[in-house]
């Protein structure tokens, strides 16, 4: 940490600073400059709380050097870290993971119909959503229980490992049941208590980005899971919240190669919700997997004009084969 | 609902767009344009959920008039909400609350002597933190069980009910008990289980209104908290997440007048963690009164130096005292 | 300056760091740490460009602790600035100043009626815009030259210094001739060259926060004119752009009390343009006010329902002289 | 456009926003609904000004259908707009152009070894910067003239058109005489008058997308060059001003399809300037290709350790030699 003076600031300010630092059990160097003296903070093990040294007389600011994370970071785990859900492996040196489907589970006949459809189109995961996070309490809120049977025996038809959102931790134990993936929605990625108990469970995690999340944030959130024991973690890129309203969300893609090279967790984009439009999902999705991509999820439906939720990003069974076959000449073209 | 069609639509894009409207039970008025024709969708009974219009071609946008929300809308319930936790009001013709208090809860002794002090310089209520929501897992998550014990008393001995924050569903129980009023954190108020569980209780809630929560999304998620039954709904400002890092948030003050306009349910404002700054409370928060903010909740510990969390924005009991006498004035001069 | 180095630095590339910063005349200060070594620049006048360190191998980041602007600032020019438009008064220790009048100048008539009406209401200063920044060209760009004449007229008539926005280089003379205070408007706030060269007139200058400006980025742009030997500047703080478009810009008003501690310079507010609703221009004029502005500009239209532009924020002659009988009562209770 | 009344608006009301609609010439249909009533406006050719509508008693907002910009429109003007810079060809069905070159001309030598260096690398074209916009005044602002004839110098060795950015209109002549294209930098998207001067040249123009500018206002800023009679203008994406500060700009590769979508104007991205990190360039400036950009623009300095501007962003003649290879193998894959 590096404690920045007020230019003018008194040198027995800067006296108080320095003892204020040596009392948290740390060793404080001034660093005298032409207008101001700055105090570094040595020997701390992670982040410090700035709490006790932001308000005292003469400091204008603190800034940190050490980050709110530490299991998530490459700095201190350089090998990546591969998630294996069933069989299907994200992360660095594996194919990218195309994973599939409706926004929320309808019906038994949709869900087999959604599942046989991404199986042939050539996608390795399901998706679909039993417990719905909707804007207002007067939307459709998913089928819960049932939906998640639905979802199982879609996966189980089609061989495909299944994914889907968990809102609440009373669910977590039925859900890991039917399920071999437990996503967080963005709007829960700092539902802390939630995080922690999914650190639990040791089973694979799909963390999506909050709307409003920085890459800090992001990556301390995973960090939550973590320090639960549980490294099956896979981020997820999924647009962010600007002043932009021409797109649903801002599709940050810059974030890939940047947290690539920040930690060793793979992580994944959602071109549907970024853009919320159908037809930028396949252009955004190849630009994705050029980014370095571990894997993208794609909204599907058997017949988008009729979906509960989303169906103006959903891509309907034959537009997402026609994706798919794009697709595998990129990642050929990638070396896949 | 409006359905605005491409510049190049043809009749039949449009009749098509027509029968699907009518066949969701509306009616459909075209209003031809000298540029595109647009389609009015009249009957609903609320919002129209437009997946399934969206997405038919020629369809350029769709345009929402009724929002996600109704009941807490000034539309359908004219009379101003007065939120009443254990005799302190909230509300239009009320005087402002002052909610005051450490942001976490560290030691018996820390609570009794800031609600002494709270209490004494005037605050009308007090809060602390037992559970609290950190970016990451290594920094102090709150005193939990033991501290809400330390707020309960230290509420009782100044005669002040208390407000705390309720992370997960399984302590609902165990706060209600505890505290007068259940706080929802800025990072959860998208957590729509906990909004339903926290409706449920019919116990007090203050809402705070999420970091990039638009004024639809805020209201849409006192919704949750009303459609279970529960009106007892004071809203809370604490500064939105902008490109501007020089205040910890960038507080939004008109959003005070423009809710005191749509929405029947009181709204407080806090200064303390919308400016991260102690020197700007004092000015923020009065402000905020101007503005028609019906209370505050302002951070106060008998030693920021030495607290646990968010010192660098906590006033001393000192200086709070000297700002209750400025805030005593200008509710004074506000006719209080 | 603070150089972070990467956790993996080796000692080669730290001293290659040091290296270079000697090089280019400062003193390097190796801050060794238990996770990574930082690097802290020492002897350097001002702000230094990190160009050339940034890129070296092993540094993770560069942390600047000095800023782009000195003359602006407080530490370096301690005692506030009173400036001075023919005989009013903008700054510390000064009675604020309400500046209105309509968004455009657009009739002799109108122009005139405008003065008479924000005059008697108790206005001190006239403000109208003869050349109009507009998102597209089909809209009224203003009546120019002639909208000059009336603006200057009415000034005349009414015994109001007048202020109008200046959008290119070669009206400056002709504005000068006609207008007591220069405005630049948000969209040319970094239109350096302008800023250049109406810094070198002289005349007094109203300067408008850039819709995505940073507190730093404005008080450098002001530094832009007081370069030039012009240190007649009043900020003006206008709403920034945000996620939230319920009102047409977010107004920032916490950063009343941060630059009038950072900066000698006056600052004022522009409720108009920051909610774009007429309701919300009293109450958010009031809490400016207390927030500790040193004036007030907002817009007055003899009938905004005939306004050729931004009628929708405009205040009645007869709703701006209540409101400036809002503001002599506030006036008085804050002791002007 | 469309007028939405407020719930409880009147009868009464409703006829005076009719009366008012028609008499701007238009004609007025009412849509009532259950909740609330809305009014169609028909028979304008275009962007309607609704000031004199939003403020009427009971009106609760309008809705724009119709856009501040005509000619840049795909609507309007289907086929889709080649640029042709001195034989380099921008638009569909044309191999994406690569413009290279450093941020800012510093010598006769740099710019000569630049040229060299890009040409030989496969670039079609060479940017260099004379006049440079900087957040402060004390910050290097380029070599002016002097520059510019370094920059047309190194053109004509290398045998590549070059683009300069212009930023104010007393250099419009000279940059014309020295340089094939005007480049229109973010700071200056909204400044109309260099637009409307630029756009009378003739000359190609480079329209960067302003910091915080919607789509709607980029192509309103194009708008303003095409009035002119200007249809030679290319647009550029260079990252968006967000809450995220892990890039020095958000890139928005959306729009690229997207404003191909709307628009016949061709559109390149700028990956230095929208990342502000070296190592980020070329992977997304592969997936700006993928996104379906007309070119490219990227900052190469032969020493960037020593560039006077924007080193940590600049890619050596090495680095650049190496990214076009892999560019020229994903343009083949690309079917160029």
């Amino acid at each position: 940490m590096l404690i920045v003076m007020h230019h003018h600031a008194s040198q027995e300010q800067i006296d108080q600073v320095i003892a204020a630092v040596e009392a948290m059990g740390f060793k404080a160097e001034p660093i005298p400059g032409s207008l101001r003296t700055a105090i570094g903070v040595l020997g701390n093990q992670g982040y410090v709380d700035d709490a006790s040294i932001r308000i005292l007389p003469g400091v204008r600011e603190t800034i940190h050097v050490s980050k709110p994370y530490k299991m998530v970071s490459r700095d201190f785990h350089p090998a990546s870290t591969v998630v294996d859900v069933a069989g299907v492996r994200f992360g660095d040196g594996q194919k990218p993971v195309v994973i599939a489907g409706p926004c929320s589970i309808e019906t038994e006949e949709q869900m087999l119909a959604a599942a046989q459809q991404v199986k042939s189109a050539g996608a390795q995961m399901l998706r679909g959503g039993a417990f719905k996070p909707r804007t207002g309490p007067h939307s459709f809120q998913g089928l819960g229980l049932e939906g998640l049977k639905y979802l199982q025996q879609a996966g189980k038809a089609s061989g495909l490992p299944v994914v889907t959102e968990v809102m609440r931790i009373e669910q977590l134990e039925v859900i890991c049941r039917h399920a071999d993936m437990l996503q967080i929605g963005a709007r829960n990625m700092q539902n802390f208590d939630l995080l922690k108990e999914v650190g639990k469970t040791g089973h694979p995690v799909l963390l999506k980005r909050g709307m409003s999340a920085t890459i800090e944030e992001f990556l301390a959130a995973a960090e939550y899971i973590l320090a639960e024991g549980n490294e099956q973690v896979v981020l997820c890129e999924r647009g962010i919240r600007t002043f932009e309203k021409s797109t649903r969300n801002t599709l940050d893609l810059s974030v890939v190669p940047l947290i690539r090279e920040m930690s060793h967790l793979p992580i994944i984009v959602d071109p549907s919700h970024a853009t919320g439009k159908r037809a930028l999902v396949p252009v955004m999705g190849k630009a994705a997997l050029i980014a370095g991509a571990h894997g993208l999820m794609i909204e599907v439906h058997p017949n988008p004009a009729k979906a509960l939720c989303d169906g103006a990003q959903s891509l309907s069974g034959a537009d997402f084969s026609a994706l798919m076959e794009e697709f595998s000449g990129l990642l050929k073209y990638l070396g896949h």
